[in-house]
């Protein structure tokens, strides 16, 4: 077996910082201070020392040994990549092999001294190890990979743009307004904010540190009259500056915030422990209150007003009209014999017309085009040069989405290229059948969205059929594409549905090795008729493309719901046509057909 | 106003012994000692000093007032019974009434005595109060009723019977050895058990302590060598006296627990602390483990083995043509003018139809008869003599069930007695919709049942409908007709369906002052087929009797349900047949049309 020359030093390397600091254990984690779910380069330490380069996984170093824990999603890759490295793999899951807290109650003794850098981890995580080893010493405040990655991405600095009125639909003063009344109910004098879709929400500022999500690194600490906003100045320009300073939001440098804590009036904080990072956590002065809960902010943002609403359907008409001149193009180029597509052509082709829609200025994500066996994979990523060529049959699934300034996409549709078979079209038509019944649900107010799942999941079911992933996030506004805390899903994440939340409806089915099938609207929560019997919400259809007729065996279709196809295809051509061309009108005409 | 002496002077005499005891409160609540839905007349001691005889509520009594809580069931009926009687209602619900925990925080001061029979109270709630209030001073083991209360009835002592084999399906040993093998999983010694149900189930014994509900009072102790059953020796014949000690279970007296624990050796007790009443839980010794978890018993008694599924079905083939016998009988005797019948009429004649059936030893619980009107109140209950009387025309709700020797059945028809109206075609049709697709459903493995009530529940919704109450409850074996941990409701009751778990399908719908509907089979969750996405369950409908057709609206249904209702009732002719009379057979026939 060739040796890993690379990490094996770089882990060496770091053994000696360990050395020097005393340290028996080194944890390396891989999310960025504020546990988001993408992440720049400059937090991806994990991956420079372990050559692993998934998206989750921890690394725990000792003076003589290096252990990595993955998920199943990286079982194989993480096999590749950590191959002649001398890095102990653990599979997560896997019979035998051992949980990360049950492997370091084995190995770490009372004296023990553990480091990691404590941005990297949450409040809660490090918390509940200080539980599990309270006989160790846990040192938090040494970044040890600033000492050997000697070309580590800087953070980024890119400039910020703000949200004008008739985009944010509320000033940053009435935001500020509304937490702090929360602040007082709560008889607390601060909020305490990792979280940077909530800093985002909260400033109405937008960023370009993470790709595709516009937020940009930043803390803020809300007082009852004043705030401050700790973030890089170099991302501000003089206008925002001052706006700021209008709304009485101080602006502190990035890593301010424990020295803020030292120098305002003791107080009680509230927080969500598992967005603030245990730096943080630790640097609270102990005559503070700390009171966990989930940030005001996020169900604040979580439901979206009135102007947010209308710009997020305008958002989605631009979004469907890219989408349609895609699908038309598509069914036309995959039957030149002569000028062979793959799937990252798809996707390109995609992109490019996304990008052309005025307002947009990013995907939301990068695209995802699975042909037939590469459908199967839920979150298969093409490998541009090595990805599957595209033949005029069978199916492909196309999952993307545009970061407009009037708000963020996110749609799937498997699209026929060609014949497909019956088992394609019993699982078209029977994923179909499941989005349909969610996407006309009536439901009570008061209801989360997990009770709502079987409704999506059941036609499926009645045939022995299932699909592994949740049915809709949540989906922010000009911010992250996986954005709760709403949420459909088997699991049980108690949060009531509410008016002007965005969430997406997904149902799918993964036949390995053959096909896949996924069909997804954005869909918004809104008031329905209120009865005797109470409150009643239904959804809005906010995506804007039809579904494909020549996946759907109309058999098992019963009559509401071809009564809801049609509507909904009527109402598509209608929305869309203005923004097509002649021969896309026509294209888009017989695809929503009766 | 009339002054209630009685109350009065009760309330006096209890003051008189709370002096004496140097006791400042004292707490009286409902339940019995094992925390039961129903109890004895010994428990009632809420009642008689408070003369409100409703089934829940709690009285608080001090030097110089008596306060009652009562929950919205009983605001009405609680004015009226302590009218006069210088008690303080709470209407628990309404505003500006307290809550207990609120009241008892803002009126009981540090060095304050709070006496209460801690076999009333569960040992969560018990600790609840000590967190609430810790510098009062809690006395659990003085019961002042019984110095006051001169005609308290005594405990029941019912003779006991025993469950044979072909009925039990699983010897008490085997069960014993089941709970031992789970007390070796958790490094644990003991199991306590409080739950009538649960020590009936695992003794596989059952007594007449409680009307309708065939359990005994007792506790049960087991070791992993030995176990102790605490209950009245007068309730044991010889024959099974001799059984238990075959089977290492030494009998002792009902109220011996806390002195059998002084004796045994200490070890760690596994315990339901909602079940364990907090004088039990008081009197565990202080060098003990106590581990609070759901009794491993409920789990496995939720599971009916196959001796029981069959001897279940069985049960309600007899219990079907008893409804069968019923439903015919009705629908001829609302015609005849010449002899009213009212709402306790027909509860007595199906009562007595049920009762001539082959091992049906009692009613599950007192049969439910709610003729129009009476009908929207979910939990009506006729007064002999000033009930209603039946015409015909419209509907009557009946809920009902029987205790057998092969199994306790609960079953709800909504019975046409003559024309209806559009409205309630129209609900009797909704609610059907969602007990089909309900009773029909297909599911994955690891599903609890909160998740597939919007099956039931989405038609109603869809029309801006609703009903107030769960879907689904667990129903025991020759046991309580209520008994989970299984559940389908809105609640989250995270308890995943497994085959042998029996349950209610009962969804209504109440137009208050016009009519209600609900319809209710049981049914028993099983496997269905295991494909490439996993094992499947589906239900087998135990509940043998026809839907109404003169109560259906066949417009609002599609081809699926009327494919549903024709099997199942083709299945309940070829099943009750053989049970009745040519009459009843050509009825049936009619019934069951398509």
């Amino acid at each position: 077996m060739v040796i890993n020359m690379q990490v094996f030093e770089r882990i060496e390397a770091l053994r000696n910082h360990m050395c020097s600091e005393g340290m028996d254990f080194y944890i390396i984690p891989s999310q960025d201070a504020h546990q988001s779910e993408y992440v720049a380069g400059y937090w991806r330490a994990r991956a420079w020392f372990s050559g692993f380069i998934g998206s989750a996984g921890t690394l725990i170093v000792t003076a003589d040994g290096a252990y990595l824990w993955v998920d199943g999603r990286y079982h194989i890759q993480a096999e590749q990549e950590v191959a002649g490295s001398g890095i102990t793999l653990y599979k997560m899951g896997l019979p035998g092999v051992p949980k990360m807290d049950d492997w370091m109650k084995e190995n770490i003794k009372p004296g023990h001294v553990v480091g990691c850098d404590g941005r990297m981890i949450g409040m809660q995580t490090g918390k509940s190890w200080e539980e599990l080893l309270p006989e160790a010493k846990f040192v938090y405040q040494k970044d040890l990979a600033a000492k050997v990655w000697t070309d580590r991405p800087v953070l980024p600095v890119a400039p910020l743009f703000e949200l004008a009125a008739d985009v944010a639909g509320e000033s940053r003063a009435d935001k500020l307004a509304r937490v702090r009344k929360h602040l007082n109910e709560k008889k607390a004098q601060y909020l305490m904010l990792a979280s940077l879709d909530d800093v985002a929400w909260l400033t109405n500022l937008r960023g370009n540190d993470i790709s595709h999500t516009p937020v940009f690194y930043s803390y803020m600490l809300v007082g009852l009259e004043k705030a401050w906003l700790f973030a890089d100045e170099a991302k501000f320009s003089e206008e925002i500056k001052a706006n700021l300073v209008n709304d009485g939001v101080e602006l502190v440098s990035y890593d301010g915030l424990p020295n803020m804590l030292q120098k305002v009036e003791a107080g009680k904080v509230l927080l969500n422990d598992k967005r603030i990072n245990m730096l943080l956590g630790a640097s609270i002065p102990e005559d503070w209150k700390v009171e966990v809960e989930l940030d005001i902010t996020t169900k604040f943002k979580a439901c979206k007003n009135e102007t947010e609403r209308k710009n997020i359907r305008e958002a989605h008409v631009k979004d469907g009209a890219a989408i349609v001149k895609f699908l038309k193009w598509i069914e036309e180029a995959v039957q030149d014999a002569d000028h062979p597509i793959d799937e990252c052509d798809a996707a390109d082709y995609l992109d490019a017309r996304r990008k052309e829609m005025p307002g947009c200025f990013d995907l939301s994500f990068g695209t995802i085009a699975g042909y037939n066996a590469n459908g199967a994979s839920a979150h298969y990523s093409a490998k541009r040069g090595s990805c599957a060529v595209l033949k005029p049959e069978g199916m492909m699934v196309v999952d993307s989405g545009g970061q407009y300034y009037e708000g963020t996409t996110d749609i799937t549709r498997t699209v026929v290229l060609g014949p497909v078979t019956e088992k394609m079209k019993k699982a078209y038509t029977l994923v179909l059948k499941g989005h349909l019944a969610l996407g006309h649900a009536k439901f009570m107010e008061k209801t989360p969205g997990y009770y709502l799942d079987v409704l999506a999941r059941g036609p499926l079911w009645q045939a022995g059929m299932d699909f592994r992933h949740g049915t809709g996030h949540g989906v922010g506004y000009v911010l992250s594409v996986h954005e709760g805390p709403q949420n459909i899903g088997r699991g049980n994440i108690a949060v009531d549905l509410e008016p002007g939340m965005l969430i997406s409806n997904e149902p799918g089915y993964y036949a390995e090795g053959e096909f896949g099938v996924r069909i997804e609207n954005l869909i918004m929560v809104k008031e329905s008729e209120k009865t005797v019997d109470g409150q009643f919400l239904e959804f809005e259809t906010m995506t804007m493309c039809p579904y494909d007729w020549k996946a759907i065996d109309e058999t098992l279709l019963n009559e509401q719901e071809k009564i809801w196809i049609a509507e909904y295809h009527q109402q598509v051509f209608e929305t869309l046509k203005p923004y097509l061309n002649t021969e896309e009108v026509a294209w888009l005409a017989k695809a929503t057909r009766q």
